[in-house]
């Protein structure tokens, strides 16, 4: 039947759904909400109820948010007050008015559901999903549900090169000079292995391009980006990007900030909350960054140990199979490097501390951590060889030596300076020891609860908070030294760390000699 | 290592994390939430970030909350501003004290993971998760997530059990005088098909208690509750149900006022949002409330169609040998009664359109509509059969019989006299026909496209909204008659549905004769 007769005839005036926009200054993170009056006009005429994903419409500038109504005074009849999130991307200014009207469905929900209920999705899904995830169209509950789905039946190999690629796809791409970028990216979970800096320095000193774009923490108590951004400014755009590039060959600088691949930001947050982190998505998130920063030759550091992300070789051989399968698909020339994961690297987790060890090893300090000078030297040689930019066998060779004679150095701080300035990571206000409760061996240092501690005590968010190591698995203590001290910036953080060390005596272990 | 000896020698006080509670009347559904000023004392020395969860605690009582940070003026420095739900679970006065600090990771959290991560949950895990949904401890992200993860992988049957119990542990049960208690359900998706009201009216004035506790829609335009509601009080609790099943035998009422299975509402309304409707979840879903509720017998429903929610025999087979497999581990006699799902039952559509119909039928009015009189017979006579208050093969003719000569619609009219006076169905204020575009017969009703355009019109939360249907599934009609009218309450609304109409023009298909 042709209903448009009927409705194409209708006589009574569209209501006109328009309403004062109102900044709340309400930070809901990437969910756009508006507030607005039960009884009013709007709300009446078009009969939103609680929890309605509603369309708004401001200088050619559309939205979906979610509503959320009033009912007592705190905003008048004709308001419609905007979280954080749907005021920025509307583009408003306090007064402006917005139309309102109840969101058509979306397409891309039905391939959510698709997938939930058992079929694979095809590449065009992904692609409108994504799409929609970045134009701010899902709910929380949208994106939980996507992301538990990709996670709950695992992406196939043709999902995951689909996912990758429509990442890539929403955001911007960086074209570099050089026919040959190099990158590195450690996958996961071992706290302070803060190697980015320092190899990021090496390479560059020997002639490679090496712009590293960085994630910040996902569910660690400290991401690379977090890390530099104690060292240096890391909040450049594409522009500011290639000039550090182009004039130092390397560059530590957060990937967020110039939409490299922007879904990935707003699915971590939602990952983090969930504490999810399902391997295809791993993949699709590290690649997808990786693409799009034009990279052409990447080594990827994937740490094996118990209490690790990764905790036995064989999950290891199959994450890296899956990683290098499709990064091949895309052209980008792949190794991956199996490392220890036993225990955390370096001295400190958490922004500050982690920042402290990564400039200790680049001055050749005396007392900078050799594990994670060692890595850094293990994987700044790979990136060499894998880019014919040393002899095969000599990469490591040539990598000590440039840290060894204070290229590296050097290097680091004039990529500090076109980044903005280099400054010195904060000191935390409030610390406090915990004590080996006997003398023996330290047998036990459970690399998730000491993150998780580092986390109590404010980090990454608070950047000089953290832990502090005092001794690596198989040192011998005697009863009563610090194992290692945590760092706060607020007593009340400080407090919440060690109620929970006290709730885990465990996290490091004294064992008998 | 024990590292009491440091925590316990902690010098530093602790913040008093004491602000003031004010009402801002948000209804955020079930969610608990609670803005804070970014920058008042307690953030500060708590470190809290955006979305994090934390703990809220007043005269005795405690919830956890998602925290909306303020950065403008909106509360003061001392104020905790709190969503509805989190007011009311906390049951606080305006002016209240209350005290924050971080959530301690949920237990049951990291079940919902291992479930995602493929493995089967036991019965303590559904249980500490239940638990903690009922308790609020969820956030939506927590929802959809555990929601998700039950969908994408169904559950098992010893998983579907446990959850049924857990659903049913966690709220109200309500025991009978009566030995022989029975109740009905119908599984999902058949607009119009109002059965209930009826059948409770038939089997209770034949001398069977029917305590019939109804849902509210989930993604349909009407539920029992709904179309009740608008033919009598149906917001009952526990000790007034029972005066009313004692007083006349049977009862039509709300479910979630007396809060059996109080689980299910939560769930229920996020499945809506996600549009995610599990067959593990339905099968626990429907029996925990029929067990909570006391039912002795129960007989179910299946409409089986091509837009039907079951769309064939098999489904229908599969979903009723998980029902009576479930049921009768509970102890629960069951039946099932496959029935014809090809399009909607009755003319209404919608809460107010769909008491009409009943209504009509009860009376026996020469306009009801007698597929919706036929099915209400057919199930009634199963409930006389099943509950042996027939001898086999005579329900029918015994249910027929009390609907003709008034005792049913005596009984009804009695009933909802006891549940708080009977009233009269709204009527809706904006109208408009849809007409067939050409002559010929009725070919296609598509039940989900009816029901959505239902919805668009306002139903369920618009009493006196929805699809009112002029023609059956074979009818001949004439180009320019009214298939059907399009009822609203508010002028949007009628638009927004008649909009559908446009893009949708073979709802409603007629085809040659």
């Amino acid at each position: 039947m042709n209903a448009s007769h009927c409705a194409n005839n209708t006589r009574q005036p569209a209501p006109t759904n328009s309403l004062r926009a109102r900044r709340l200054g309400v930070d809901t993170q990437y969910e756009a909400i508006v507030f607005m009056r039960k009884d009013c006009p709007v709300c009446r005429s078009e009969g939103f109820t609680a929890h309605t994903r509603i369309l708004l419409r401001a200088g050619g500038r559309e939205i979906i948010a979610t509503l959320y109504q009033i009912t007592g005074d705190l905003i008048s009849h004709e308001e419609a007050a905007l979280s954080e999130a749907a005021w920025q991307r509307l583009g408003l200014r306090d007064g402006d008015r917005i139309t309102v009207k109840h969101s058509p469905p979306l397409d891309s929900l039905r391939a959510v559901r698709r997938r939930i209920y058992g079929n694979s999705l095809e590449r065009a899904s992904f692609q409108s999903i994504v799409r929609d995830v970045v134009d701010g169209r899902y709910s929380d509950l949208h994106l939980a549900s996507f992301i538990t789905a990709c996670s709950a039946r695992p992406l196939e190999r043709a999902e995951i090169l689909a996912l990758t690629q429509a990442m890539v796809n929403v955001g911007d791409r960086l074209k570099w000079d050089a026919n040959l970028v190099v990158d590195k990216h450690c996958v996961g979970g071992l706290p302070g292995n803060r190697t980015t800096p320092i190899v990021v320095a090496i390479v560059a000193s020997l002639g490679l391009t090496m712009p590293k774009t960085s994630s910040r923490a996902i569910t660690s108590p400290a991401g690379t980006a977090d890390v530099m951004e104690t060292i240096a400014p890391i909040d450049l755009d594409a522009d500011a990007i290639r000039r550090v590039v182009e004039q130092e060959g390397g560059c530590v600088v957060w990937g967020g900030a110039v939409r490299l691949s922007p879904a990935d930001d707003i699915l971590i947050r939602v990952e983090r909350a969930l504490d999810l982190d399902a391997e295809g998505q791993l993949i699709a998130s590290v690649l997808s960054k990786k693409i799009a920063a034009g990279a052409t030759h990447l080594v990827l550091d994937i740490p094996v140990g118990a209490t690790a992300k990764v905790r036995g070789r064989e999950a290891a051989e199959n994450l890296a199979k899956g990683l290098l399968s499709v990064a091949e698909h895309f052209g980008l020339k792949a190794q991956v490097v199996l490392s220890d994961g036993s225990q955390p690297v370096g001295k400190g987790v958490g922004p500050a501390l982690e920042a402290r060890d990564v400039l200790a090893v680049l001055r050749c300090n005396a007392e900078a951590p050799p594990d994670l000078r060692r890595r850094a030297i293990t994987l700044a040689g790979a990136v060499l060889e894998l880019a014919a930019a040393s002899p095969p066998g000599q990469g490591e060779v040539l990598a000590t030596k440039a840290l060894d004679d204070g290229r590296a150095w050097a290097k680091f701080q004039r990529i500090c300076d076109a980044q903005g300035g280099m400054r010195t990571p904060p000191s935390s206000k409030h610390r406090r020891p915990l004590l080996a409760p006997r003398s023996g061996w330290l047998g036990v240092i459970d690399n998730r609860r000491i993150a998780r501690l580092a986390k109590l005590a404010g980090a990454p968010d608070a950047k000089a908070a953290g832990v502090e190591l005092h001794a690596k698995l198989g040192d011998v203590v005697v009863a009563g030294q610090p194992l290692c001290t945590v760092h706060a910036e607020a007593p009340g953080e400080l407090a919440y760390a060690l109620e929970y060390a006290v709730a885990n005596p465990d996290i490091l272990v004294v064992e008998d000699q």
